[in-house]
């Protein structure tokens, strides 16, 4: 762990997420590799700094000259992301300490998470070199920085989102992948990540403290396989949680799962019990796969905190809503979740817009004889959302059906309302949509309803699970009481 | 409940199904209504009978003559949908006995499920019009038949899929509209459907045996609000499960869902553990979402039975697959599968085609350094498949990375191989597929593999958690242990 305020940190690796130049080690102009990748994404996503491909061979990639070596690129370099055969490391540690490079990122891998002694005398020799060269280590093993800001994509593939107030930190440059990917389709915008491998300079700890003092950072999703130093990693975790939620999924919590670890980041496996006690201790809220890591950052995001408790339900949207009503009624209930009885006068304001004859007048409510009318529909979810009693409204929306009955500007025209009364009534609205033969209508209305603030779920569950992350987070004491 | 033989049964609900006429009362030409859209789904789908609209005005609908009330439609009238409001239900009620319809389905709500006395006399009265008219009942309060090899589509939405082997009964309406929905857009492919809402004339006992001695139904699945007789059901649902798997979602768990059950089939609430351990005795498979419902219809469809045990995992399709591997080996081993180690010449054999590093070669195996080639994947793939110890192949595809990296022909490709794979060693492959930025490419992706019988799930916690309960249902006495 580096020791530093805050403050310094903040300035101390501010490089890596806003570099005025990165060199890119390892490039081909004859086959697609890792390193091409990541110049191609950084010359498509515009990244507004320098950008110099090395290869001995040297040559020309995009428009962009290829530098034989490190030392013969004319500037300074900040940031460069290394992939090359890990033979050839020694030599570019040599080249980074005489450029003065500030980051150098080992895609590369092949270190202790093999386990033999030659791997990990590698490792110990990159480190002490790092030392002496004045500069750090991001990885090895690991995919580097992701900054929107910057126009910085993630890894090779290129992943490239808006700009937002999300950030994480991942072991694993695989699920930072999938994460990154399914986050940005469900309208999560990322301030910064960070793939750090078997963080053998900066670790978990350091880069968890930076964004800690990240003034742009409010929420921060991370995925660990081992705590390095623990008592570091807990120490800042109780500091971070404090004052922005930390959402934690752990590699690694059965046997299975931990052989796997030691192969892949060379960490050790630490009980799953003990992890999750001391992460509940620390503040940390915990999930256990990828989906509800990206569920959880999606709520927080949409709706900041949320110190209510009362929650209504609605369904049949687009008719036949009684089952899914029931159904919503248990699994929320299942999930801890409190749906209490609506006030007697929003059930007379509901009687008289909806009828009584095949309406389901309780919490959950069946708003079926709206029979999709964008403005009845509009009224009943006024009656809700004006019920003192009432904190959130989650509504089950299932487009596939509603497209059958309704036009598309009706299923727009409802959704726009829906953005308006949220803001006007400020209590969140939580849309459960499904995956249905209708996907391109319902990922557009998703994205629509996204920049709206109201986050969508594609099952009641996700979204029951997802909510009550986001009050146990957010109570009174505004830090986690899972 | 009938008091008829199984044989008996099949013959005589056979026209809910296997209609040669249809009657839709309650048209309108002047604006849709439920009515209107039943015919306007059966004329779509092709209904190959004879399809009769009735509405006292008269008139002409699609080319279809509309008949001023059911006695005067010249031919026979096998299954009349009945869509009016309840007070013209009696006056309808006559014309089906003069009619001599068999059976009568009424989408009509305002039975018993308001819970006044009114209501329900209204639905005695029903019952015993019918039993004096000599034709069944259907509902009230349902969305009726589905069955596509007789081209009749599901409720008013007119949602039609494939023809198959599943099979459902649904109290709620809405939960089939979803869950058929959503089930098509997975590739399952049913055989028939009912929604009976109320159940007040035939019941879900009488339908479920009728499932049960149907030749063309091999797996049923059901969500319930109420047991009707509960000792019936249980008796039903013991003698199906024998054969055929039924995999049950129950409506009303918890107080609020159970609040809801009452207002919208008028249905009692049960406890659910008592439910729950009824059902495990009776060799039905609990699920307690429709997700889980579909999840689990699915993998009966496209695996059969699976008496196999030891499960291989593979990540890194498309690179990066050692976090994604630590994560299915944990996700897989808490939902109890056996995730064994593969035999050391599978392995020899892996890192012959993979290499040493950068490549897990454990079980889950990470296969990222096959750097997405076709030809080295199927090998890798091949090389776990020949493994006698293992029973499955679970596959981690990650679309959205894999179309970076590679072209959609490529994509196809693998696709095509993991088809032929699977039939060559006769061993399952389940794909993990998570949403992404690329949907539709993964939707269509999802399709062709549907067809080769190779199911696809959205993440690793629902394939987990659907092949543990085939695994539990398949086992050597071919009856759920779960």
């Amino acid at each position: 762990m580096l020791e530093l305020s805050p403050t310094e940190l903040l300035q101390e690796l501010k490089p890596i997420f806003y570099p005025e130049s990165i060199a890119i080690v390892g490039v081909s102009t004859s086959r697609p590799n890792a390193a091409s990748g990541w110049v191609s994404g950084l010359v498509h996503a515009g990244f507004l700094g320098s950008i110099y491909p090395v290869n001995p061979r040297g040559g020309e990639m995009l428009g962009l000259k290829i530098y034989p070596n490190l030392t013969a690129i004319p500037g300074h370099v900040d940031y460069a992301i290394i992939s090359i055969p890990r033979q050839i490391v020694p030599r570019i540690l040599e080249e980074c300490a005489a450029k003065k490079v500030k980051f150098a990122h080992f895609f590369t891998a092949g270190y202790s998470e093999l386990g033999d002694t030659t791997s990990r005398s590698l490792e110990i020799e990159m480190i002490q070199k790092a030392r002496q060269g004045g500069f750090h280590i991001i990885g090895p093993n690991g995919a580097g920085s992701y900054c929107p800001e910057s126009k910085i994509p993630y890894a090779p593939t290129g992943l490239m989102g808006e700009s937002g107030t999300v950030s994480f930190l991942t072991q694993s440059g695989g699920i930072g992948n999938t994460f990154i990917g399914s986050g940005i389709a469900r309208g999560i915008k990322f301030s910064k990540g960070i793939s750090f491998g078997n963080g053998v300079d900066l670790d978990g700890t350091d880069l968890l403290r930076y964004l800690g003092a990240d003034p742009k950072t409010s929420i921060i999703g991370a995925y660990f396989e081992g705590a390095g130093n623990g008592r570091q990693l807990l120490n800042a975790m109780r500091e971070v949680s404090k004052a922005k939620p930390i959402v934690m999924l752990k590699g690694g919590r059965t046997e299975v799962g931990s052989t796997v670890v030691k192969s892949h980041t060379g960490s050790l496996a630490v009980s799953s019990a003990i992890w999750s006690t001391a992460l509940k201790q620390a503040g940390a809220i915990e999930v256990r796969t990828i989906e509800e890591l990206v569920d959880t950052l999606l709520i927080f995001q949409q709706l900041g905190r949320w110190h209510g408790r009362n929650i209504a339900i609605a369904s049949g949207f687009a008719g036949g809503g009684g089952g899914i009503a029931v159904a919503a009624g248990d699994i929320c209930s299942e999930a801890g979740l409190t749906v209490p009885q609506l006030s007697s006068q929003t059930l007379e304001k509901l009687t008289k817009i909806l009828g009584l004859v095949g309406s389901i007048l309780h919490n959950p409510v069946d708003v079926s004889q709206a029979d999709s009318k964008p403005a009845t529909l509009e009224e009943a979810f006024e009656a809700i959302l004006s019920d003192p009693v009432i904190d959130m409204l989650i509504i089950q929306e299932d487009i596939g059906i509603l497209l059958v009955q309704s036009t598309k500007e009706d299923v727009d025209t409802i959704n726009s309302s829906l953005i308006n009364l949220k803001n006007k009534y400020n209590k969140p609205i939580v849309i459960v949509m499904p995956p249905s033969i209708n996907e391109p209508e319902r990922l557009q209305t998703e994205h629509q309803l996204a920049q709206g603030s109201i986050p969508v779920f594609p099952s009641m569950e996700r979204a029951a699970r997802a909510i009550s992350r986001l009050s146990q987070y957010s109570g009174p004491d505004a830090s986690y009481r899972g």
